[in-house]
């Protein structure tokens, strides 16, 4: 039995709350947020959990095994540390801070005080992209030569949280930048992107861009590109292709229904499932599986620390590359 | 707060009380199966569920609102009438019972005791058949003119079972029936049946059939078509196609994923989803919620008692039909 | 060199006399049509073809080595017989006569003046089907167990040529009567049809249907449908589905152009090929090429004056199940 | 009638010439090739088209209207400057020549000489792209905000032939540079290439790339990226995507037959159609047929030569962008 608290009690916190219900074996001992009163009625069914204001309630828990933050971004550094220094287990929702140094400085932390961090990439346990990612591995399309990802959201998020949330690179195509390292298994040793501001002025006005062409270079040779969009009317576009020097392997996006309408107009199917929750509903119950499965068994992290901050370190470069228009190269050790 | 009794604590048992955990506001008072010994280690994570093995202990506890009867065909009747006798609503899988006349008896009598009684039917409940229904209903392709349903099991079921399930018209196209009658929304008036044994000896020994096509006529002047097999290869196979004046409608099969590779071979997406539990995963728990919404708010039940008994009535029409080589007539009063 | 005589200058006899444009080493000597005036400017192009009215002025010219029929079905039987006699090869548009006994006597014919006859049944030559056939053969899905013919028209034709047209199974269901043999590679040995009048009360008025579905039983075992409708308003609605032992195999219908436009409210293809001659531009061709292959190699032809015989023998046994609502056996020798 | 001259009777002359026997009113006058010899029997049923092997037979032929050229690009630009001195249009593959500077010279002789030059940007008649540019200018997607081209031969050409090919940009991606430009209605004004081998070492050999991936701004706001590899195994790989602030268009590739095969492996379709002149088969008799109309009407270009030279500006930057990894910004006058 694994006894879990969880911080942060908004969207996702609440989203996980209800995962850890169908995975045996597990308690949520706390969940805290300083605004539970607005949302305590939402745990009513949770008997067994105690719900707090002060984070800080979890991390004094000696009985509680781990922790999920899912609190803002500028307090993840806080809570990361607090954790790792109680020992407990930290899985963090993505980024895991606002700047690379100190995410640098929270992964030798949890080093020292030898507790595991996750980070939740949760596409990473879609099962279309684990699908791929075990062809690749098997040399189904043989060397990987190009990658490409595109990722495009439904509707842009309300400017007040785009303010905060440190850019596109770092608040949605941090996700593509992961999933480019994991299904080619190679880093990104240079990148060179292109921005614009089609969707809304008002993006442009706090500095940001709402569009963008991405292309990376990676150590084993293969190139790639991600295309980003805050916009896409016909629902959440989420693709990716690996073309190799046997073939190319395929994902294509998700509806609720096969149903299709045919008629003297033509043949039509239902829009795209529209949001991520719903779009990777099964990746975010196997993401927390996976993260109590390394818990119990010692087994290594699908996502771990590293994983979170070689992601920043990308989108890092990518700022830099759209402020500077050059491509920007990352160092690797070794 | 619905309370719950089970009786049958076999595959489709468990499915029933696993899928009651994520529904609200509703409990499992009792389970009852004769052989609870071998399978109560299933139910450890049930507490506040009592395990017991004669189903009269369901009947007698009068906190029980209502029953879920999935236990053997042979003992539905038995235990429809106990629970109706109770005043317990009733939630029954197909078929009702294995005479037409007993199916019959049954609806008099829960209709005289005034409880409820549904047929679990569940394809009704799958979202993409009620996408379809719903577009019909609209108009979408205007009258109804050819209804295809093409419903072919991935393997057979074993010959033991085979020899008590009435035959392939009772145990297998009894959910084609049921979906052509909802589908159209119009009786059957007349049925001819073609069977075959193409897939094992074994099944024709026991005097079944594996292999059929069964034509419809329809009240409403539609016709229609159903194809059977008990051995798919390639997976589950589940269409329907509604041919109506004004287009076409369709629902295509289920697959896990939608990676696809392609090389120098073609291009190769993966088999069907290969079971039933898991292509109508989510009509288990949506055919549970209506059934507690009929409970509880009076709302008239997607699937009554009636749809059981007509699906039954056709059953019987294509077993005579497959017997005479003659098309057989179906009468409806009115 | 071939030298061919086209009989009938309408829209089919056109069609192949521009096909054979295309076809090396064939000369098209005379085309002969009553109405030959109307027509004459579409041949415009056709230098070194002779534009007769009276067939027999094709029978009288020695240099002509075949014949294409594509003159109205009630005249089939006296210029087949008229170019059997004169020695000529024959190509004939399906039916072949509107008489079992009639098309039986013309096979004798040919047969006696050893002259090839083979019948327009075009879509064996399509390419989507000479594939299916071969992967049938080659065993890609081991024994046929069901066999699945949807075959719908955009609209259907002027009642005034429905009248003289043999009624729905003769005009217009042959050729799914001629794809069920030729794709399962067996004699149909019973039928069994449901017609309905859903399209158009002029059609009900002179006394054919517009929608039907038909049962098959093959000698090997199999069994078979056909649906069929005089109007589909999503385009020409042609497919074929096999399925046996190891798997199925699917044709799906054909559109101009890929392009899809997803949009909020969902993806949209534009309609199918809407017309024969469109959707079996290819076949057209292909057929001439096979007729004129057997004719110089002597290599047996791909569908021959059996197989216009045969698909009769089942159009009237349809009828005749249709008429009395009985299946009907058709019985071949040996 | 118009009356044509081709030079150069390789594989590109004689698909052109086979085209044009399929179009009304219009003669091939003659066909020069310097190794004629070696090809004069493929022209055999070519009656009336005088074969010779001087280019400057066909200028001197005063009732030819128009010339196709169909040599190798580094004759080009002095059989265009011929023709055009001799009053005659100009249909040219592409590029038009190996310089942008000796391209613009000749966009001035024939400008000069009052005659049209349309290039052989052959995609754009493709119905598939046609259709996709309709629906663009129709604004069934709104402001055009990403394009993306896939574009990927089935295997690289002879390495001989690359030498003097101009490199991946010139020879291959200059069909997507005018795709681009064609499908967006906007000047490209700056590149950024990444390069790689990763198909051949002999291409790398002789100084060229087989892989690449092209970013792309617009003048109009959009951005846009090509990606290009030398070698598919699943065949010719084609597609364009149109995103923009209504949604998307897509074009998907293309298969000889819709067939597919389930079994218990999965569903297998065949692969993509393998070869250019197969894939574009109707697009390049649809390109001549817009050449004459314009001869004939007056009516515009759909592709002219400030078409091709924009093409190869765009190539030029792209191959600048490589060889010094920074973008290349292109100017477009006022």
């Amino acid at each position: 039995m694994v006894r879990i608290g969880i911080v942060g009690a908004g969207r996702i916190g609440q989203l996980h709350a209800n995962g850890l219900k169908n995975i045996p074996n597990v308690e949520i001992a706390k969940i805290s947020d300083p605004f539970m009163e607005n949302v305590k009625d939402v745990f009513a069914s949770f008997t067994g959990t105690e719900l707090v204001t002060a984070y800080e309630e979890v991390m004094v828990d000696e009985s509680i095994d781990a922790i999920l933050v899912c609190s803002p971004t500028s307090t993840h550094a806080e809570i990361i540390q607090a954790a790792a220094r109680a020992k407990k287990h930290v899985f963090c929702e993505k980024p895991v801070s606002s700047s690379v140094e100190e995410t640098e400085n929270l992964l030798q932390i949890t080093k020292e005080e030898g507790v595991l961090l996750q980070i939740g990439f949760n596409r990473r346990f879609d099962p279309n992209f684990l699908k791929m990612k075990k062809l690749v591995q098997e040399g189904a399309v043989g060397d990987v030569h190009i990658l490409k990802i595109t990722s495009r959201d439904p509707a842009p998020p309300p400017v007040e949280y785009l303010k905060n949330s440190g850019g596109l690179f770092f608040d949605m195509t941090i996700h593509d930048f992961d999933m480019a390292r994991y299904m080619t298994g190679s880093e990104v040793i240079e990148v060179h992107a292109v921005g614009a501001n089609l969707v809304s002025p008002e993006i442009r006005k706090i500095g940001d861009i709402d569009t963008a062409i991405i292309t990376l270079k990676f150590a084993n040779g293969a190139i790639g590109v991600i295309d980003n969009s805050r916009e896409s009317k016909y629902g959440y576009d989420q693709r990716v292709e690996v073309f190799g020097s046997k073939g190319k392997l395929t994902v294509e996006n998700e509806r609720h229904t096969s149903v299709q309408v045919h008629t003297e107009e033509g043949s039509h199917a239902e829009p795209l499932k529209n949001f991520f929750l719903e779009r990777y509903a099964d990746a975010y119950t196997t993401e927390l599986q996976g993260f109590l499965r390394s818990i119990e068994t010692g087994e290594p992290l699908v996502c771990a620390g590293n994983d979170g901050l070689q992601a920043e370190r990308i989108a890092r470069a990518a700022k830099q590359s759209l402020d500077t228009n050059q491509p920007v190269v990352i160092t690797h050790e070794g």
